[in-house]
């Protein structure tokens, strides 16, 4: 299960970083815990602690699901403008649990805040008061649970005690260990980037779709920067970024009721002040904050339930790009491309069909699909070229690139996802036997 | 592959007759026949011409997909009040062989009405001339390759040499396999009823979802009543009664260019006539139509690739039909419920994600989960008998029902589905390897 990162990101972008983990190190204002709470019975790390001693400007974006999580009813709750930690824990989702599952959330923020007001004593010039508002949660596992409250709250002190002011890949390492459920490898990307001739860091840290009953696919990706930004602006950059990066991956078009991807700032580089998301001063952060979301996002689909392949579906050249979204999706939620694709079968048949049922209007006429660089269909007609053995061979690519174009106007949009396996059912569907 | 239909038919419903298939027999002004012409290359009847010697009245409805194939092209063109004939042919689809695939078409129309039109004058007191656009044409199978068009002509003398007056059981089960394309059952039903105190009757042949590279997903369902009924009223019931049968299925969520449900009078029985679909003369008729398309319908999914169990999701209590169907959809489409319950794994957390993703707003606090009667949530809360073992061995049933409130409104919707399994995968992989 999962695809060698390192093939395809080294044949998808010079820019991204051609290693299997990027080592995270320091980020001023941000220290990291972990400890079990053994949620899973086998004393693996399940909870992870992000502290910033000077609080941080935050923006967060939640599942688009009718059915949402006690912590997040909690985190939206919260208005307050600086955050001073973030705990995350697994195996439990914390949903479907009712104001228990709530309530459990009151008190752990009501202790944490406290413990550490008391560490802000001990260790600042200028201790400040951290109120219970002040701290964000985010949850994955199990739904429907009895959250565990009091294995939490034991090991509160143990979290805070193991705070350590210099932060290492070690500690970036076990944290994006501690949030995985059955993802297979820990997720860690990092940019460095300047505003205006300020350099500053853009790290990130996310774990995958993996679900094994009775748990959910939920996403999660917390990223961190020293830069200093206003909260509004960490919203309008996240919003701006997401939808080409998390929005647009699928592993299998379903949505939990606990996705969460939430940007910090800890205003230790003092940059230019920056108002407008469309400051040049801001570009560099800009693209390096979508690098981050992106690369996060492909190692969540490359670990996706028994993939074996990485597949990216470029639509363009449609009216608008809401009319490229909703082809690629169609495209890239379709079992049957999704299974043709695992079976290395160059059905192009079956693109033409996630095409036709996804919504807009298409001149058949003017459609060209291609397999990486081979034309298929050209101009809505088979290729002169079309050779079914040539196609064939670069099925058996790890990574394999569809290139869909509409002809009805300049946009367009790319999707990624992964193939549709027998080992996903068995992983969703053969767990218990 | 496959369920055993006489079981969850005999548990459905107590009107739908409990037999594996059903015997049709002689329907007045209607003749069928069928040949190969050896489109398979294994001399499997692959050609069925239904012939009606004085005309049908018809309406038919087809995919909603933006690419459809040659001969929905072809059917939405000719205009004719009655159509003399209508001809299926499997392996290919018709679909992106452009011109070609369309003046093959018209070539046989020509074909078919010339030589009807013989016939005509041979058997008939009063010969009518058939004209190209009287025929009509339903295609399924591979897409993207050149249409069979001498192959098929040269077999047409011999379709209609074969016509004969009076039909029985054998040639109906002959119609109902030679348009089956990877069905493993062919799909018949019947049902008797009144219009005013004449006795007509409904006859309907169905082929399913199956898929195997190259092909598509094609449902094709032709209804025929020797019942006397305008265009017009034929449309108006298909329309009515295709959107809580044919429209609420669901085996991968895929839409084929070539999905078509045609209805033909034979104008046989001299009925009281119709002018209005609410006309309390029609309603027997009109419940009898609803009984074979949901028949049919039922018999596609079950026989969906790789099925295990046939799934019937209830969303009751909505606030639109819409919602309802909205809601019923996102759990029917959701891998993750589709191989829960292929895992006979009662995990209704995953139908909690799928109602939250659904899109339509809910009401946590009065939400009902029911599996078959086993109440799991009620009132948003775990219900206190919830016992997981009598849920669990539930779910060993080839036959699941999943019962829904969502307690905003009085409207309903159920949805058909089947599981999905290893075998889909399978299926649809693997057959080149």
């Amino acid at each position: 299960m999962g695809i060698n990162l390192a093939n395809f990101l080294s044949s998808k972008s010079k820019s991204t970083k051609m290693i299997e983990f990027q080592d995270l190190e320091h980020m001023d204002g941000l220290s990291i815990s972990t400890v079990s709470a053994n949620l899973y019975k086998d004393n693996r790390d399940d909870l992870v602690l992000f502290y910033f001693r000077d609080g941080a400007n935050h923006a967060s974006v939640y599942t688009k699901s009718k059915i949402v999580s006690e912590n997040i009813k909690w985190n939206l709750n919260q208005k307050n403008k600086k955050v001073f930690s973030l705990l995350v824990n697994t195996r439990n989702a914390n949903a479907f649990t009712g104001k228990q599952g709530y309530q459990s959330l009151e008190k752990i923020a009501n202790m944490i805040s406290q413990q550490l007001t008391e560490k802000q004593k001990k260790d600042e010039d200028d201790p400040k008061k951290i109120n219970s508002n002040q701290v964000i949660f985010g949850c994955t596992g199990t739904i429907g649970e009895v959250f565990p409250e009091d294995k939490i709250i034991n090991q509160i002190p143990n979290l805070i005690n193991k705070i350590k002011y210099t932060q290492n890949k070690f500690i970036w390492m076990k944290a994006a260990l501690g949030i995985m459920t059955t993802d297979t490898k820990p997720k860690l990307v990092m940019e460095d980037c300047k505003i205006g001739n300020k350099k500053v860091k853009i790290y990130g840290i996310a774990k995958g779709s993996g679900m094994i009953h009775p748990n959910m696919a939920t996403t999660l990706a917390y990223i961190f920067t020293d830069a200093s930004l206003s909260n509004n602006l960490l919203k309008k950059l996240l919003i701006k970024n997401i939808s080409t990066t998390f929005n647009a991956i699928s592993c299998d078009g379903d949505t939990s009721t606990n996705d969460m991807v939430s940007i910090f700032s800890t205003e230790k580089v003092q940059n230019p002040f920056i108002q407008n998301i469309h400051d040049i001063k801001l570009k560099s952060f800009d693209i390096s904050l979508n690098k981050v979301l992106l690369n996060l996002a492909k190692r969540i689909v490359s670990d996706g339930e028994g993939a074996s392949k990485f597949i990216t579906i470029n639509v363009a050249n449609c009216k608008t790009e809401i009319d490229g979204k909703k082809i690629a999706f169609s495209i890239a939620n379709s079992p049957l491309v999704k299974t043709a694709i695992a079976g290395e079968d160059p059905n192009w048949g079956r693109i033409l069909m996630a095409i036709g049922k996804a919504g807009p209007a298409i001149n058949l006429k003017k459609l060209s699909i291609k397999f990486g660089n081979i034309i298929i269909v050209k101009d809505g007609k088979i290729h002169q070229s079309y050779d079914e053995n040539k196609v064939a061979n670069y099925m058996k690519n790890e990574k394999i690139d569809l290139n869909i174009s509409i002809s009805t106007g300049l946009k367009h949009f790319t999707a990624y996802t992964m193939d549709l396996t027998k080992k996903y059912i068995e992983i969703n569907a053969d767990y218990r036997s």
